[in-house]
């Protein structure tokens, strides 16, 4: 690895996660398996599949009580009606709904498909996956437990595929951050000729999702986390939670 | 370097670009003061600013003829009259113009900020810099030249600093692409359940894009070029443009 290079680095051969399961056992498990030792300033970024999934975020579609709003957005959208109850019920508004699309805002300020929720690689046809309740503080549980067990400082990113307004196809985006700033300030720097900078903040949580997500893959793969080794001490200097990536709608100026 | 990892290795050291310079052998020079060889397979990913520069994308604010709608636009935004005439000019349609704010879609389709005319890093307080004209083309042309010259095959990304709806900072974003599959198609792939994936297309050039741009750095580091080693063999396999990452406006789900 060059000095100055930026190494994404896969934990491969992991299990497939259920509720329960200690997250960091396995991680400690799988790196070593990868003959990968993690480091003071390295970041780990989780897929959100395996954090909700470790974190019990289950939910049996045959429970979900069916209300009439999600009748009608059911039959707009064309999808079943207990997905889009679940869906209502983690989400603030409805952005669109035209049939095979549902988007909304989520409880958590995100803008997305679904909310978020997932049904590939989870076992049985009537299971659902949410979103971890509050990524931010299950990004820092698992960073303060690497700490604990391995003695080392590493930051934490949690990562989902998000579909983008403008952009086809999805992209890694950063839910959840602890040990780096999700998002970096450059307000009072200057260009080479001395002039203040027009770019004022960076999404460095998104940036390194992005990639992140590309190297774990979709489908089958099963890769379920990723180490960002040789990130810049900058970014890793203050821990800013992913909500900070998340704009206030007032302040959204694309729409 | 892990086996199956992808490293992003900047290339340090580069001048200040101008009009007319031969990229390909500057980022040669630069290769080989960084030690770094290019192997088949490598992506280079090159600032969407030194690619404008070479290309003499400058212009003179002070030659630009200022129309009445330059004029009323530039008083709702507050900005210099001559810019907003040179971003109405290279934009098809105005998304938002607010104080301090002119968000435009740029005739190569891309919605963002000021159509891409940057005035940070360039000579002279009275001059601009537009996006490349065809940043696929100019994509390609550095790829075959660098076949031509190191007998390689490289991809060429073009990535540039884009605002985003709903979502704080900047990211980076693929706004030219040669040698690989900017977009690359997942439907027919199944879950480990056997299940259709819900994503269908996975947008490669944006991110790798993501992490490049973090690498280069904005304000005064002055990294043009990064080398991304390692990327999966399936995702070069066929050569898509950029401009297949954007969305046509009648299919945009997000409005």
């Amino acid at each position: 690895m060059n000095a100055a290079s930026l190494e994404f680095i896969p934990v491969q051969g992991m299990p497939e996660f259920l509720a329960g399961d200690d997250l960091v056992e396995h991680l400690i498990n799988g790196l070593c398996a990868n003959t990968t030792t993690l480091s003071n300033g390295d970041v780990l970024v989780i897929a959100q599949k395996i954090v909700s999934k470790i974190e019990g975020r289950f939910i049996n579609l045959n429970a979900v009580n069916i209300s009439t709003k999600a009748l009608e957005l059911a039959a707009q959208c064309q999808k079943d009606p207990r997905l889009v109850e679940l869906i209502l019920q983690e989400s603030t508004d409805v952005v669109r709904c035209v049939p095979g699309v549902l988007i909304v805002r989520h409880k958590l300020g995100l803008v997305m498909a679904n909310a978020g929720i997932d049904q590939s690689n989870v076992p049985g046809d009537d299971i659902a996956l949410l979103l971890p309740q509050n990524p931010d503080a299950s990004a820092q549980h698992l960073a303060e437990a690497m700490q604990q067990r391995l003695g080392v400082s590493v930051a934490v990113l949690i990562s989902d595929s998000f579909g983008r307004p403008f952009r086809n196809g999805v992209c890694g985006t950063c839910i959840g951050c602890f040990g780096l700033s999700s998002l970096y300030d450059l307000r009072g720097h200057v260009d080479r000729e001395e002039r203040p900078l027009a770019v004022t903040q960076l999404a460095i949580g998104d940036q390194l999702c992005a990639t992140a997500n590309l190297v774990c893959g979709e489908s089958n793969a099963g890769i379920p986390a990723v180490v960002v080794r040789g990130l810049a001490d900058d970014y890793l200097k203050q821990s800013l939670p992913a909500s900070h990536l998340v704009r206030p709608v007032q302040e959204d100026l694309f729409q």
